[in-house]
Protein backbone atom coordinates (compact mmCIF):
# COMPACT_ATOMS: atom_id res chain seq x y z
CA UNK A 1 0.00 0.00 0.00
CA UNK A 2 2.75 2.33 -0.50
CA UNK A 3 1.59 4.17 -3.63
CA UNK A 4 -1.45 6.00 -1.43
CA UNK A 5 -0.61 10.08 -3.27
CA UNK A 6 -0.36 11.50 -0.01
CA UNK A 7 3.10 9.55 0.35
CA UNK A 8 4.59 10.42 -2.62
CA UNK A 9 7.05 12.56 -3.05
CA UNK A 10 8.36 14.70 -5.88
CA UNK A 11 12.19 13.10 -7.30
CA UNK A 12 14.59 15.49 -5.79
CA UNK A 13 18.46 16.31 -6.28
CA UNK A 14 19.72 16.81 -3.17
CA UNK A 15 23.04 18.92 -5.22
CA UNK A 16 19.99 20.91 -6.09
CA UNK A 17 19.63 22.71 -2.50
CA UNK A 18 22.64 24.45 -3.25
CA UNK A 19 21.33 26.57 -6.16
CA UNK A 20 18.47 27.82 -5.03
CA UNK A 21 18.27 30.73 -3.07
CA UNK A 22 14.84 29.41 -1.21
CA UNK A 23 14.00 28.12 2.17
CA UNK A 24 15.12 24.99 3.31
CA UNK A 25 13.29 22.89 5.79
CA UNK A 26 14.91 21.17 8.57
CA UNK A 27 12.90 18.08 9.06
CA UNK A 28 11.09 16.61 11.96
CA UNK A 29 12.84 15.22 15.10
CA UNK A 30 12.11 11.40 14.60
CA UNK A 31 13.30 11.36 10.91
CA UNK A 32 16.38 13.40 11.07
CA UNK A 33 17.16 11.15 13.96
CA UNK A 34 16.63 7.96 12.16
CA UNK A 35 18.20 9.33 8.69
CA UNK A 36 21.80 10.11 10.45
CA UNK A 37 21.53 5.88 11.62
CA UNK A 38 20.12 4.74 8.36
CA UNK A 39 21.59 6.89 5.69
CA UNK A 40 25.22 5.42 6.24
CA UNK A 41 23.90 1.95 5.59
CA UNK A 42 21.66 2.80 2.93
CA UNK A 43 25.01 4.50 1.40
CA UNK A 44 27.69 2.37 2.72
CA UNK A 45 26.53 -1.29 2.96
CA UNK A 46 23.33 -2.05 0.59
CA UNK A 47 20.37 -0.33 -0.50
CA UNK A 48 17.74 -0.73 1.93
CA UNK A 49 14.28 -1.67 1.19
CA UNK A 50 12.53 -1.26 4.34
CA UNK A 51 12.58 0.45 8.00
CA UNK A 52 10.46 -0.95 10.66
CA UNK A 53 11.04 1.86 13.06
CA UNK A 54 8.82 2.56 16.97
CA UNK A 55 9.80 5.42 18.14
CA UNK A 56 9.99 6.19 22.47
CA UNK A 57 9.48 10.63 22.03
CA UNK A 58 9.76 12.35 24.87
CA UNK A 59 7.51 15.26 26.20
CA UNK A 60 10.14 18.06 24.48
CA UNK A 61 8.73 17.47 21.15
CA UNK A 62 5.87 19.17 22.36
CA UNK A 63 7.31 22.02 23.54
CA UNK A 64 8.74 23.35 26.77
CA UNK A 65 5.14 23.63 28.28
CA UNK A 66 4.92 20.71 27.86
CA UNK A 67 8.36 19.11 29.53
CA UNK A 68 7.04 21.35 32.32
CA UNK A 69 3.95 19.58 32.71
CA UNK A 70 5.18 16.42 32.97
CA UNK A 71 7.47 17.56 35.60
CA UNK A 72 4.20 18.53 37.42
CA UNK A 73 2.90 15.34 37.32
CA UNK A 74 5.89 14.30 39.43
CA UNK A 75 5.91 16.57 42.02
CA UNK A 76 1.86 16.22 41.73
CA UNK A 77 2.42 12.24 42.32
CA UNK A 78 4.90 12.15 45.29
CA UNK A 79 2.90 14.68 46.39
CA UNK A 80 -0.57 12.87 46.38
CA UNK A 81 -2.12 15.99 44.76
CA UNK A 82 -4.66 15.77 41.32
CA UNK A 83 -2.22 14.80 38.63
CA UNK A 84 -2.14 18.12 36.53
CA UNK A 85 -3.68 17.24 32.70
CA UNK A 86 -3.71 20.87 30.82
CA UNK A 87 -2.07 19.73 27.97
CA UNK A 88 -1.80 16.34 27.37
CA UNK A 89 -5.34 15.71 29.02
CA UNK A 90 -4.15 12.64 30.56
CA UNK A 91 -1.54 11.24 33.68
CA UNK A 92 1.69 11.12 31.83
CA UNK A 93 4.01 10.21 34.45
CA UNK A 94 4.37 6.36 34.86
CA UNK A 95 2.08 6.23 31.52
CA UNK A 96 2.60 6.23 27.92
CA UNK A 97 0.72 7.16 24.68
CA UNK A 98 0.34 7.29 21.01
CA UNK A 99 2.00 10.25 19.87
CA UNK A 100 -0.70 13.45 20.12
CA UNK A 101 -0.40 14.39 16.22
CA UNK A 102 -3.93 14.09 13.91
CA UNK A 103 -4.36 10.60 12.35
CA UNK A 104 -4.84 10.62 8.77
CA UNK A 105 -8.15 8.81 8.43
CA UNK A 106 -7.70 6.81 5.46
CA UNK A 107 -4.15 5.54 6.71
CA UNK A 108 -4.86 5.37 10.46
CA UNK A 109 -1.26 6.29 10.64
CA UNK A 110 -0.67 10.01 12.49
CA UNK A 111 0.84 12.75 11.29
CA UNK A 112 4.63 12.36 13.10
CA UNK A 113 4.42 8.48 11.36
CA UNK A 114 3.78 10.09 7.62
CA UNK A 115 6.30 12.81 8.58
CA UNK A 116 8.68 9.72 8.70
CA UNK A 117 7.63 8.52 5.54
CA UNK A 118 7.30 10.73 3.54
CA UNK A 119 10.63 12.86 4.56
CA UNK A 120 12.48 9.96 4.50
CA UNK A 121 11.92 9.29 1.26
CA UNK A 122 13.16 12.94 0.25
CA UNK A 123 16.21 12.98 2.26
CA UNK A 124 16.91 9.68 1.18
CA UNK A 125 15.79 11.23 -2.38
CA UNK A 126 14.65 7.01 -2.88
CA UNK A 127 10.65 7.99 -3.53
CA UNK A 128 9.54 4.62 -3.13
CA UNK A 129 11.53 3.72 0.04
CA UNK A 130 9.48 1.43 2.30
CA UNK A 131 9.02 2.84 5.54
CA UNK A 132 6.47 2.03 8.61
CA UNK A 133 6.43 3.62 11.85
CA UNK A 134 4.80 3.82 15.35
CA UNK A 135 5.89 7.11 17.41
CA UNK A 136 5.03 7.07 20.93
CA UNK A 137 5.25 9.53 23.51
CA UNK A 138 7.13 7.78 26.70
CA UNK A 139 7.88 9.81 29.75
CA UNK A 140 11.33 10.96 29.24
CA UNK A 141 11.81 14.64 29.42
CA UNK A 142 14.28 16.01 26.30
CA UNK A 143 15.80 12.73 24.25
CA UNK A 144 14.38 10.99 21.84
CA UNK A 145 14.71 6.78 21.15
CA UNK A 146 14.00 4.50 17.96
CA UNK A 147 14.14 0.63 17.69
CA UNK A 148 15.10 0.28 14.31
CA UNK A 149 14.49 -2.57 11.94
CA UNK A 150 16.02 -2.18 8.46
CA UNK A 151 15.50 -4.67 5.67
CA UNK A 152 18.37 -4.50 2.70
CA UNK A 153 17.92 -5.53 -0.88
CA UNK A 154 20.30 -8.06 -1.02
CA UNK A 155 22.36 -9.90 1.40
CA UNK A 156 25.77 -8.19 2.45
CA UNK A 157 28.15 -11.19 3.57
CA UNK A 158 29.07 -10.69 7.56
CA UNK A 159 26.50 -7.48 7.81
CA UNK A 160 26.72 -7.10 11.13
CA UNK A 161 30.75 -6.42 10.73
CA UNK A 162 30.19 -4.07 7.72
CA UNK A 163 27.23 -2.61 8.86
CA UNK A 164 29.18 -1.55 12.52
CA UNK A 165 32.19 -0.28 10.41
CA UNK A 166 29.22 1.77 8.55
CA UNK A 167 28.40 3.20 11.26
CA UNK A 168 31.71 3.77 13.33
CA UNK A 169 32.81 5.87 10.33
CA UNK A 170 29.07 8.20 9.91
CA UNK A 171 29.34 11.91 10.86
CA UNK A 172 27.10 12.93 13.74
CA UNK A 173 27.03 9.22 15.29
CA UNK A 174 28.05 7.88 18.65
CA UNK A 175 28.20 3.90 18.83
CA UNK A 176 27.04 3.13 22.27
CA UNK A 177 26.97 -0.49 22.65
CA UNK A 178 28.44 -2.58 25.26
CA UNK A 179 26.78 -5.76 25.66
CA UNK A 180 29.14 -6.87 28.76
CA UNK A 181 27.98 -3.90 30.78
CA UNK A 182 24.26 -3.47 29.02
CA UNK A 183 25.20 -0.07 28.15
CA UNK A 184 23.62 0.96 24.93
CA UNK A 185 21.76 4.07 24.01
CA UNK A 186 19.51 6.03 26.54
CA UNK A 187 17.97 9.44 26.65
CA UNK A 188 19.80 11.12 29.28
CA UNK A 189 23.27 10.02 27.97
CA UNK A 190 21.90 11.51 24.74
CA UNK A 191 20.48 14.56 26.35
CA UNK A 192 22.36 17.53 25.67
CA UNK A 193 24.60 15.99 23.16
CA UNK A 194 24.89 17.10 19.37
CA UNK A 195 25.65 13.26 18.35
CA UNK A 196 23.26 10.40 17.85
CA UNK A 197 24.25 7.63 20.05
CA UNK A 198 23.52 3.84 18.27
CA UNK A 199 23.60 0.47 19.37
CA UNK A 200 21.52 -2.76 20.34
CA UNK A 201 23.27 -3.24 16.69
CA UNK A 202 22.69 -6.32 15.54
CA UNK A 203 22.01 -9.26 12.56
CA UNK A 204 17.76 -9.72 12.80
CA UNK A 205 17.22 -13.20 13.44
CA UNK A 206 13.71 -13.28 11.64
CA UNK A 207 15.33 -11.92 7.84
CA UNK A 208 16.76 -14.21 5.79
CA UNK A 209 20.75 -14.33 6.33
CA UNK A 210 22.53 -10.85 6.07
CA UNK A 211 19.36 -9.09 5.13
CA UNK A 212 18.08 -7.30 8.27
CA UNK A 213 19.89 -5.64 10.88
CA UNK A 214 18.37 -4.29 14.45
CA UNK A 215 19.44 -1.00 15.85
CA UNK A 216 18.62 1.32 19.13
CA UNK A 217 19.44 5.08 18.62
CA UNK A 218 19.08 7.86 21.24
CA UNK A 219 19.34 11.49 20.21
CA UNK A 220 18.29 14.88 21.84
CA UNK A 221 15.04 16.27 20.25
CA UNK A 222 16.06 19.63 21.06
CA UNK A 223 19.83 19.84 20.06
CA UNK A 224 19.94 17.22 16.80
CA UNK A 225 16.26 16.91 16.35
CA UNK A 226 16.04 20.80 15.65
CA UNK A 227 18.48 23.65 16.47
CA UNK A 228 21.95 21.61 16.28
CA UNK A 229 20.12 20.35 12.33
CA UNK A 230 19.27 23.74 11.71
CA UNK A 231 22.86 25.03 12.14
CA UNK A 232 24.53 22.17 10.55
CA UNK A 233 22.86 23.11 7.71
CA UNK A 234 23.70 26.69 7.59
CA UNK A 235 27.04 25.42 8.59
CA UNK A 236 27.20 23.34 4.76
CA UNK A 237 25.92 26.09 3.12
CA UNK A 238 28.95 28.95 4.41
CA UNK A 239 31.37 25.61 4.01
CA UNK A 240 31.08 25.58 0.27
CA UNK B 1 19.74 -16.30 10.41
CA UNK B 2 16.93 -17.93 11.49
CA UNK B 3 18.56 -21.70 11.80
CA UNK B 4 20.67 -20.90 15.51
CA UNK B 5 20.67 -24.14 16.98
CA UNK B 6 19.16 -22.14 20.10
CA UNK B 7 16.37 -21.09 18.35
CA UNK B 8 15.39 -24.13 17.48
CA UNK B 9 12.14 -25.54 19.13
CA UNK B 10 11.02 -29.34 19.47
CA UNK B 11 7.85 -29.99 17.31
CA UNK B 12 4.74 -29.98 20.26
CA UNK B 13 1.38 -30.80 19.92
CA UNK B 14 -0.77 -28.65 22.04
CA UNK B 15 -3.16 -30.95 23.05
CA UNK B 16 -0.51 -32.93 24.04
CA UNK B 17 -0.61 -30.92 27.29
CA UNK B 18 -3.91 -32.23 28.49
CA UNK B 19 -2.47 -35.90 28.55
CA UNK B 20 0.58 -35.24 30.72
CA UNK B 21 0.51 -35.23 34.61
CA UNK B 22 4.18 -32.54 34.45
CA UNK B 23 4.70 -29.25 34.88
CA UNK B 24 3.21 -26.22 32.55
CA UNK B 25 4.97 -23.39 32.32
CA UNK B 26 3.54 -20.21 32.13
CA UNK B 27 4.98 -18.19 29.41
CA UNK B 28 6.82 -15.24 29.86
CA UNK B 29 5.31 -11.84 30.52
CA UNK B 30 6.02 -10.24 26.68
CA UNK B 31 5.63 -13.06 24.81
CA UNK B 32 1.80 -13.66 26.40
CA UNK B 33 1.01 -10.20 25.22
CA UNK B 34 1.95 -10.39 22.04
CA UNK B 35 0.41 -14.45 22.24
CA UNK B 36 -2.63 -13.00 22.52
CA UNK B 37 -3.07 -10.25 20.09
CA UNK B 38 -1.76 -12.34 17.85
CA UNK B 39 -2.70 -15.90 17.98
CA UNK B 40 -6.07 -15.24 16.57
CA UNK B 41 -4.70 -13.39 13.33
CA UNK B 42 -2.47 -16.43 12.42
CA UNK B 43 -5.51 -18.11 13.48
CA UNK B 44 -8.34 -16.47 11.57
CA UNK B 45 -6.55 -14.25 9.28
CA UNK B 46 -3.87 -15.68 7.69
CA UNK B 47 -0.42 -17.70 8.52
CA UNK B 48 2.04 -15.07 9.80
CA UNK B 49 5.52 -15.37 8.09
CA UNK B 50 7.15 -12.53 10.67
CA UNK B 51 7.13 -10.25 13.25
CA UNK B 52 8.70 -7.34 14.86
CA UNK B 53 8.23 -6.55 18.08
CA UNK B 54 9.49 -3.25 19.70
CA UNK B 55 8.98 -3.43 23.83
CA UNK B 56 7.81 -0.70 26.02
CA UNK B 57 8.32 -2.53 29.88
CA UNK B 58 7.14 -1.56 33.30
CA UNK B 59 9.46 -1.53 36.45
CA UNK B 60 7.34 -4.56 37.49
CA UNK B 61 9.10 -7.15 35.40
CA UNK B 62 11.80 -6.85 37.94
CA UNK B 63 9.77 -7.05 40.88
CA UNK B 64 8.19 -5.11 43.77
CA UNK B 65 11.71 -3.54 45.16
CA UNK B 66 12.56 -1.97 41.46
CA UNK B 67 8.80 -0.77 41.13
CA UNK B 68 9.81 0.61 44.47
CA UNK B 69 13.08 1.81 43.51
CA UNK B 70 11.53 3.62 40.35
CA UNK B 71 8.85 5.71 43.16
CA UNK B 72 11.64 6.39 45.09
CA UNK B 73 13.71 7.97 42.15
CA UNK B 74 10.48 10.08 41.43
CA UNK B 75 10.54 10.93 45.07
CA UNK B 76 14.57 11.32 45.28
CA UNK B 77 13.97 13.77 42.16
CA UNK B 78 11.60 16.48 43.20
CA UNK B 79 13.30 16.65 46.67
CA UNK B 80 16.73 16.92 44.69
CA UNK B 81 18.16 13.95 46.33
CA UNK B 82 20.57 12.16 44.99
CA UNK B 83 18.80 9.55 42.81
CA UNK B 84 18.52 6.04 44.48
CA UNK B 85 20.44 3.22 41.67
CA UNK B 86 20.57 0.51 44.05
CA UNK B 87 18.85 -2.07 41.35
CA UNK B 88 19.07 -1.00 37.97
CA UNK B 89 22.50 1.07 38.50
CA UNK B 90 21.45 3.60 37.03
CA UNK B 91 18.83 6.95 36.37
CA UNK B 92 15.41 5.48 35.66
CA UNK B 93 12.75 7.94 36.10
CA UNK B 94 13.11 10.15 32.85
CA UNK B 95 14.81 7.21 31.16
CA UNK B 96 14.57 4.16 29.48
CA UNK B 97 17.07 1.71 29.03
CA UNK B 98 17.70 -1.74 26.77
CA UNK B 99 16.32 -5.24 29.22
CA UNK B 100 18.59 -5.93 31.99
CA UNK B 101 18.04 -9.30 31.29
CA UNK B 102 21.94 -11.49 30.12
CA UNK B 103 22.62 -10.81 26.50
CA UNK B 104 23.53 -13.79 24.05
CA UNK B 105 27.08 -13.03 22.67
CA UNK B 106 26.44 -14.89 19.73
CA UNK B 107 23.18 -13.40 18.31
CA UNK B 108 23.60 -9.57 20.18
CA UNK B 109 20.12 -10.71 21.51
CA UNK B 110 19.12 -10.18 25.10
CA UNK B 111 17.30 -12.98 26.91
CA UNK B 112 13.96 -11.53 27.09
CA UNK B 113 14.15 -11.27 23.40
CA UNK B 114 14.50 -14.72 22.92
CA UNK B 115 12.38 -15.64 25.02
CA UNK B 116 9.59 -13.82 22.70
CA UNK B 117 11.28 -15.52 19.71
CA UNK B 118 11.24 -18.89 21.25
CA UNK B 119 7.77 -19.33 23.44
CA UNK B 120 6.05 -18.04 20.12
CA UNK B 121 7.46 -20.64 18.28
CA UNK B 122 6.42 -22.98 21.13
CA UNK B 123 3.20 -21.47 21.53
CA UNK B 124 2.19 -21.45 17.94
CA UNK B 125 3.32 -24.59 17.34
CA UNK B 126 5.19 -23.40 14.35
CA UNK B 127 8.81 -24.02 14.77
CA UNK B 128 10.37 -21.33 12.31
CA UNK B 129 8.49 -18.65 12.84
CA UNK B 130 10.20 -15.56 12.24
CA UNK B 131 10.30 -12.89 15.22
CA UNK B 132 12.36 -10.22 15.90
CA UNK B 133 12.23 -8.11 18.92
CA UNK B 134 13.87 -5.33 21.06
CA UNK B 135 13.19 -4.76 24.63
CA UNK B 136 13.28 -2.12 26.28
CA UNK B 137 12.40 -0.84 29.99
CA UNK B 138 10.46 2.51 30.06
CA UNK B 139 9.87 4.57 33.68
CA UNK B 140 6.08 2.88 33.91
CA UNK B 141 4.87 1.12 36.71
CA UNK B 142 2.99 -2.43 36.06
CA UNK B 143 2.12 -2.51 32.63
CA UNK B 144 3.86 -3.90 29.40
CA UNK B 145 3.31 -1.93 25.69
CA UNK B 146 4.19 -3.58 22.52
CA UNK B 147 4.81 -1.97 19.15
CA UNK B 148 3.62 -5.09 16.79
CA UNK B 149 4.66 -5.48 13.08
CA UNK B 150 2.92 -8.05 11.21
CA UNK B 151 3.73 -10.07 8.06
CA UNK B 152 1.32 -12.42 6.90
CA UNK B 153 2.21 -15.35 4.55
CA UNK B 154 -0.30 -14.29 1.33
CA UNK B 155 -2.63 -11.15 0.87
CA UNK B 156 -5.80 -11.03 2.73
CA UNK B 157 -8.69 -8.37 0.84
CA UNK B 158 -9.43 -5.81 3.34
CA UNK B 159 -7.34 -6.99 5.70
CA UNK B 160 -7.51 -4.48 8.05
CA UNK B 161 -11.30 -4.96 8.32
CA UNK B 162 -10.69 -8.72 8.81
CA UNK B 163 -7.69 -8.14 11.16
CA UNK B 164 -10.34 -6.17 13.08
CA UNK B 165 -12.92 -8.64 13.20
CA UNK B 166 -10.46 -11.26 14.26
CA UNK B 167 -9.08 -9.55 16.61
CA UNK B 168 -12.78 -8.43 18.20
CA UNK B 169 -14.30 -11.72 18.99
CA UNK B 170 -11.22 -13.65 20.14
CA UNK B 171 -10.66 -14.09 24.17
CA UNK B 172 -8.74 -12.16 26.41
CA UNK B 173 -8.67 -9.17 24.25
CA UNK B 174 -10.21 -5.60 24.28
CA UNK B 175 -9.79 -3.06 21.42
CA UNK B 176 -9.37 0.32 22.30
CA UNK B 177 -8.79 2.39 18.95
CA UNK B 178 -10.51 5.74 18.53
CA UNK B 179 -8.76 7.90 15.97
CA UNK B 180 -10.98 10.82 17.08
CA UNK B 181 -10.00 11.11 20.73
CA UNK B 182 -6.50 9.78 20.01
CA UNK B 183 -7.41 7.04 22.52
CA UNK B 184 -5.24 3.85 22.15
CA UNK B 185 -3.93 1.29 24.51
CA UNK B 186 -2.32 2.80 27.12
CA UNK B 187 -0.82 1.77 30.42
CA UNK B 188 -2.29 3.43 32.52
CA UNK B 189 -5.75 1.97 31.32
CA UNK B 190 -4.27 -1.84 30.98
CA UNK B 191 -3.23 -2.11 34.80
CA UNK B 192 -5.23 -4.16 37.12
CA UNK B 193 -6.79 -5.44 34.14
CA UNK B 194 -7.02 -8.96 33.06
CA UNK B 195 -7.38 -8.28 29.29
CA UNK B 196 -4.97 -7.14 27.05
CA UNK B 197 -5.74 -4.13 24.87
CA UNK B 198 -5.30 -3.59 21.34
CA UNK B 199 -5.28 -0.82 19.21
CA UNK B 200 -3.53 1.20 16.35
CA UNK B 201 -4.73 -1.61 14.44
CA UNK B 202 -4.12 -0.79 10.59
CA UNK B 203 -2.27 -1.55 7.29
CA UNK B 204 1.45 -1.65 7.74
CA UNK B 205 2.12 1.44 4.46
CA UNK B 206 5.72 -0.51 3.98
CA UNK B 207 4.62 -3.84 2.97
CA UNK B 208 2.76 -4.89 -0.37
CA UNK B 209 -0.82 -4.38 -0.19
CA UNK B 210 -2.75 -6.30 2.00
CA UNK B 211 -0.10 -8.76 3.84
CA UNK B 212 1.10 -6.46 6.74
CA UNK B 213 -0.57 -4.96 9.57
CA UNK B 214 0.26 -2.56 12.47
CA UNK B 215 -0.58 -3.07 16.28
CA UNK B 216 -0.09 -1.32 19.90
CA UNK B 217 -0.81 -3.43 22.62
CA UNK B 218 -0.85 -2.93 26.39
CA UNK B 219 -1.31 -5.55 29.03
CA UNK B 220 -0.91 -5.51 32.43
CA UNK B 221 2.52 -7.48 33.41
CA UNK B 222 1.43 -8.81 36.73
CA UNK B 223 -2.01 -10.04 35.50
CA UNK B 224 -2.16 -11.44 32.62
CA UNK B 225 1.59 -11.47 32.21
CA UNK B 226 1.67 -13.72 35.02
CA UNK B 227 -1.00 -14.75 37.27
CA UNK B 228 -4.04 -14.29 35.82
CA UNK B 229 -2.45 -16.56 33.10
CA UNK B 230 -1.72 -19.01 35.08
CA UNK B 231 -5.29 -19.16 36.90
CA UNK B 232 -6.54 -19.17 33.13
CA UNK B 233 -4.46 -22.15 32.45
CA UNK B 234 -5.53 -24.01 35.49
CA UNK B 235 -9.16 -23.36 35.08
CA UNK B 236 -8.43 -24.55 31.55
CA UNK B 237 -7.62 -28.08 32.75
CA UNK B 238 -10.49 -27.98 35.30
CA UNK B 239 -13.10 -27.61 32.32
CA UNK B 240 -11.93 -30.64 30.45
Amino acid sequence: MDTDVPLVVPEVNPEAAFGHSGIIANPNCSTILLAVAAWPLHKHVAPISRIVCSTYQAASGAGAAAMAELEQQARDWVSGSDITQDIFQRQYVWNLFSHNSPIDSTTGYNEEELKMIRETRKIFNEPALHTTATCIRVPVLRAHCEAINISFAHPVPDLEVVARQALSSAPGLRIVDDRGTNTFPEPLAASDQDDVLVGRIRSDLSAPLDTGLELFIAGDQIRKGAATNAVQIAELFLER
